[in-house]
């Protein structure tokens, strides 16, 4: 016997979410947005949004509802918005439909506009609430929200390790340490990334494409996914990237991050088809991390970012609190002490220096493991410190 | 409402799983047995092995019955014994108790004695069946089993390591990378094992004490636990224990395995309060460790051993094939590139030689993580290359 669920005012938002859910891989740079509208405890109409320049959430729904939205409570997982877009104000158009009441996961986390939705509503008199499962509303779109409220991307880190910590052998050899279900996730961590950055270092030993394979991601609606590929970011100080490297050749856009102003150098990479921007060069010499993910969310309206590198890339971004999230895919293999390390951390001799984590999820995916963690902030910046 | 169990055959010989395990600190080097008896449906008699010395499991099932046993069923863990021990043959005790019936999860493991207890039964008109949740049963005495079948020990590897597969500073500094639940679990593994093996330079940097301590194992019987100390090891090519090592005034013994002839220090050493063991040296010029772990199991009825070593032992026993288990406590932080590895590999170069493991479980110990693998054989003993 199954038990009917319980129709509250959570289980109307879980279905919201639900929906919001299937834009993940699509409505970049917009968040993934769900809506339901219930009346006299039915669903009367739901909707999310899939991609930018489409209807919002909202409008599906009550376009779903058509005349039954009179009346009708609206589960939304974001605040509804109130400016003019290119849809027009949703919040104007539940008021149009006659909607009573809005019951919201979150406000809107850009901090200009963040409560002008709700006040619109209220204003037209519509009851308002915010709040109900803010958390997993928080985690549909935690790059949307990074960019809003921090103005840099959502940072997650992706490595494939042994056991013992490896990422390759001394040599480089890298192929494959995990297997194909991890490489599958892999491919869709890229799938639902604004920007993929890779170290100049991975780029010129792997020759990695840095894309979306429609083959790999095992989605229904792979081949559309695959259509928008995220900005491929290369962070090359010395402009070294080959003429020939592969993820020149593929569809969508490479960015290369680089101090170096060597003329001659950057027109032919342009002609191979880069894009070059000149960052100024951090405390280390090299390419200022913190002012290139500034720029991916100020002029590529980049939410989240995946970083998929090696060691020293890797320690540097982690030495320099940038990481938000990181994903071991964790191969059941030992590589041995000669073999490459994940982080490189100069400045860690002590155990009193060690980067503490929270591992927040640990899974099996096909024969490897995938482990979620996030970086417990140092809550000193040690870049502070060098002169 | 809980459902009653069904009184199936697999619910008896599940109980007396669960009582065998009740010995799984104190039966060294006896295996750990459980039986229980049933008439009717109806349980009229349990019991475990204790102790060595003291009565065997059946025993105790029998005493518990009384008259009752006549006509019952037994389910036993083990194959009953058909020698006259310290306590006469338990199959004996079960024919002249007039059990009707014996139900066993596995055959004695011992080649030369393996089935003679069943014999006995049989010849007597007892119905015997063997083989009922054997798994699970076996899991019970890996290292009895082993020492049975295969005159060595079961090796079980523990190592405490950070996400990034490091198990101490540079500096050799490492306490503590785990917290105090996963602390205990080491304890228990101490508790449950015949001896404990570390290597020279774990001793020295970290001047262990490889104890049994009571007040840190969380259990209700801890002190009773502690009372057998496990065989201290300690794996010493040149003899280089400190007199004043702190292993050496501890309750129990210590045996240190050398190649060195160096007679001073030997007498020095014995003075001291060590055992001495000379061994032949492996192809590496330090102690054979496949000797070492045959003497354990011959000399001392080693069932299960605990290694606790670094990255160099650990390594040489991996390389030679002699780790049945790895427990790795992993901590969520990041000690960094230039921290010290798990297992050095120097043979391991290419992807092809990486070492591949089955991991078998992966649960949460406070705010560590425990992963229990087991090592692929390599098929090919590298040391058979080696002239």
């Amino acid at each position: 016997m199954i038990a009917m669920p319980k129709l509250t005012p959570e289980f109307w938002m879980a279905r919201a979410l639900t929906l919001a859910r299937r834009g993940l891989y699509t409505t970049d740079p917009n968040p993934r947005v769900g809506c339901v509208l219930v009346k006299n405890r039915r669903l009367v109409g739901e909707g999310f949004h899939a991609r930018a320049g489409e209807p919002h959430a909202e409008i599906h729904a009550l376009n779903d509802a058509g005349s039954a939205a009179k009346g009708a409570t609206a589960y939304v997982t974001l605040e509804p918005c109130s400016h003019q877009g290119r849809t027009g104000p949703c919040s104007q158009a539940l008021i149009d439909a006659g909607v009573k009441r809005v019951v919201a996961a979150m406000q809107d986390p850009n901090p200009l506009v963040g409560g002008r939705g709700f006040a619109m509503l209220r204003k037209a008199g519509v009851e308002v609430e915010c709040g109900l499962l803010e958390d997993e509303a928080r985690a549909l779109n935690p790059g949307f929200i990074s960019r809003m409220s921090r103005s840099r991307p959502f940072v997650r880190l992706k490595m494939a390790t042994s056991l013992d910590g490896r990422t390759a052998m001394r040599s480089g050899e890298s192929q494959w340490i995990t297997g194909s279900a991890a490489r599958t996730e892999v491919q869709r961590l890229r799938a639902r990334s604004s920007a993929v950055i890779s170290g100049i270092e991975s780029i010129i030993f792997d020759n990695s494409r840095l894309t979306v394979r429609a083959d790999q991601l095992q989605l229904e609606d792979a081949e559309d996914i695959a259509r928008r590929q995220p900005l491929r970011v290369v962070v090359d100080t010395q402009l070294r990237l080959p003429l020939a490297a592969a993820c020149l050749r593929e569809p969508g856009r490479t960015l290369v991050a680089t101090c170096s102003r060597d003329g001659e150098r950057r027109k032919r990479l342009e002609a191979a088809g880069a894009e070059i921007l000149v960052l100024p060069s951090g405390h280390d010499g090299r390419v200022d991390l913190e002012a290139l993910l500034a720029h991916l969310a100020k002029e590529e309206d980049a939410n989240e970012v995946l970083l998929e590198t090696g060691a020293t890339l890797a320690g540097a971004m982690l030495d320099a609190d940038l990481i938000d999230e990181i994903q071991l895919f964790m191969a059941p293999t030992l590589l041995g002490g000669e073999a490459r390390p994940l982080f490189a951390l100069p400045g860690v001799e002590r155990m009193a220096q060690q980067r503490a984590l929270d591992i927040e999820d640990i899974r099996a995916v096909g024969r490897d493991w995938r482990i979620t963690a996030r970086p417990l902030s140092t809550g000193v910046r040690r870049r502070a410190k060098v002169p």
